[in-house]
């Protein structure tokens, strides 16, 4: 059997040239443990940008159907020296039909089925998936299924992970966000308590109306005011960051700090002994972040990828977490999309200088057969 | 029994004045597990500099006998919020004779003896200690015994606290300071790797004497290419940073990803999973700690204070580092003052603005009877 059919490939070259374009490829047949995905749909998510535009001059880039060329401006060219030359897939999930198995039961028993995977190179037509990793989806629509992992499995991960620290309360500091909404919903089931930083009323509107207690507005004058007084009702010295950069964290140190200090019944000139700990878990903004000397000597501050979470929290917490999605894909778990585009449509300049922008509310899906 | 005598306050106001004044003082007598001791030398580390003169413009100060007023300036003075209006004692460390205890026996088994301790107010004539954390210090001389706590517990923790993580080597951004000698001889006594970064070539043949096997100078031209070798060479993902400000904290983890990279077979966007943790235990320089989106995910940052490693590493551990430090103070251990002066001599403008620089190699002994 020969299959091909159409995917999305991304080069940097040393040079700065940043060409995205879609070609034909012959996909391999299954073997062992794998299955042939038909691919349905596949959402856009701000962890797929990183390869697929990362900070390239889209306003100024050549588009061609199926294709754009771009610069990509320093110091981002010469920090990714490690991809160029490369040709990269790109697209880490998405749903659609397995319509070859290899050799293995557990491959042979997805023929057929619809399921949800995380192949690594989603914005195709067809592709290579681990059994083991595939999410049969049962009557749910590939649209529905397109984002199981990621933003479930992350945001789910927040919560196991602040369970496993002992923790009794998460901050997030993009709250609106699809993923913050369902860290959200999963924080009121777990009686987990919750501090949602959002940038504007309307999103501090949306959360409320999901029933979050702690919500502040970062445009607000008011702002670290609201952040103290939320972490001192909640506790949460366990927080989760997206943007990376600027001093958004450096400022949720300092609130966690000052409610810290405010519970000292004497002076140190080290600062709280609280343990006051935040996860950088994406780069929406690529500059530097920035850490002032005014929370003393007892933080912590990491990166976090789901990943080697996941690895870390072993085979039976996984388990647990994806039937938890697959229960509540359209509830707890569901994802909006602003909308769909074709392989060909996601690389116009309408689409990319849209969707590059990652705007609250305003997830991108391809579907690689329209 | 009255005992009175002279020791050094620090006082910073709203306002942003700082006054560091000599006062006489009466002490109390010792009660239950307390000693009283008559203090004979104290170093000026700097963990004290942050109360005694913190970012204050001493070349402005008025300079009067025994007590100087400067101001502090912004950020600084609001940053220290705090501690406004309050008169605090000073000199973590130091060592003295045991003159009165109270009535527990380890107390007063005391009697009499040299001791090194840790009072929180060791510039001072007297100093009440804990007789649990004083450590007999046999025929060794006060000035022998000043230093037996905080440089060589926090290199010894270094160590230890990497053996814990199950790390085989360390990385320590000051290589040729009082501490950085320290645990080049520790390093070297343990079998554990160390990279050490010095500034200048004298540091560099200094710890090369010492018989330090990678040091690399941050003012050479190939100072990445030396860090990167280093690394790759002793496996040090693993370190430790008193300094704070600026990029040297960034300068480290981009060489530890580099090295990472160079050994993974596949590209990942998410750079390597080798995890990479550094450690900030001072405040040499206090601007803006600046992290930039270059190595991935896979890293920790965080604070580090010996007190709240100690209690973490358990009576055991702390007593067992406590003697290997008695055993060697002369030796593994030994501390080097360029000079030594009275609590009268330790407030003039020539002493200040020359400690306060904290130069490698000038640390000062104070001596409260001199």
């Amino acid at each position: 059997m020969t299959t091909t059919g159409k995917q999305l490939f991304t080069t940097l070259e040393a040079d700065g040239t940043l060409t995205v374009a879609i070609e034909d490829v012959t996909f391999p047949d299954p073997v062992g443990n794998q299955v042939l995905v038909k691919m349905e749909a596949a959402p856009i998510n701000p962890s797929d940008l990183a390869i697929l535009t990362g900070a390239a001059d889209l306003d100024n880039a050549e588009y061609s159907p199926g294709k754009f060329v771009a610069k990509m401006p320093e110091p981002f060219n010469t920090g990714s020296k490690a991809r160029h030359g490369m040709k990269l897939p790109a697209g880490n999930e998405g749903a659609g039909t397995v319509v070859a198995a290899g050799d293995s039961d557990m491959a042979k028993a997805l023929v057929g089925q619809r399921v949800a995977c995380v192949p690594g190179n989603a914005y195709s037509q067809y592709c290579l998936a681990d059994a083991a990793m595939c999410l049969p989806l049962g009557d749910h629509s590939a649209k529905d299924g397109a984002s199981a992992f990621v933003n479930p499995m992350t945001a789910l991960g927040f919560a196991e992970n602040a369970k496993m620290d002992k923790q009794d309360a998460i901050l997030h500091t993009v709250g609106a966000s699809n993923l913050g909404q369902m860290l959200t919903r999963i924080c009121k089931e777990d009686g987990l308590g919750l501090v949602n930083i959002v940038r504007k009323d309307s999103q501090a509107e949306l959360l409320k109306n999901l029933g979050s207690t702690h919500v502040v507005n970062s445009s607000d004058d008011n702002f670290m005011a609201q952040l103290v007084s939320a972490i001192d009702d909640t506790e949460a010295f366990y927080g989760f960051d997206p943007i990376s950069g600027g001093n958004l964290v450096d400022t949720v140190f300092k609130a966690m700090e000052q409610v810290a200090v405010s519970k000292m019944t004497e002076y140190s000139r080290y600062g709280s002994n609280q343990k006051k700990q935040m996860f950088i878990y994406g780069r929406l903004d690529l500059g530097q972040t920035v850490l002032s000397p005014s929370y003393g000597f007892g933080w912590v501050l990491s990166g976090w990828l789901l990943t080697p979470f996941l690895q870390q929290a072993g085979m039976e917490t996984v388990g647990r977490m994806r039937q938890r999605v697959l229960n509540n894909l359209t509830t707890t778990f569901a994802s909006h999309y602003k909308t769909s585009v074709s392989l060909e449509e996601m690389l116009t300049k309408e689409a990319v200088t849209d969707y590059r922008l990652m705007k609250t509310g305003e997830k991108y899906l391809v579907e690689p057969w329209k």
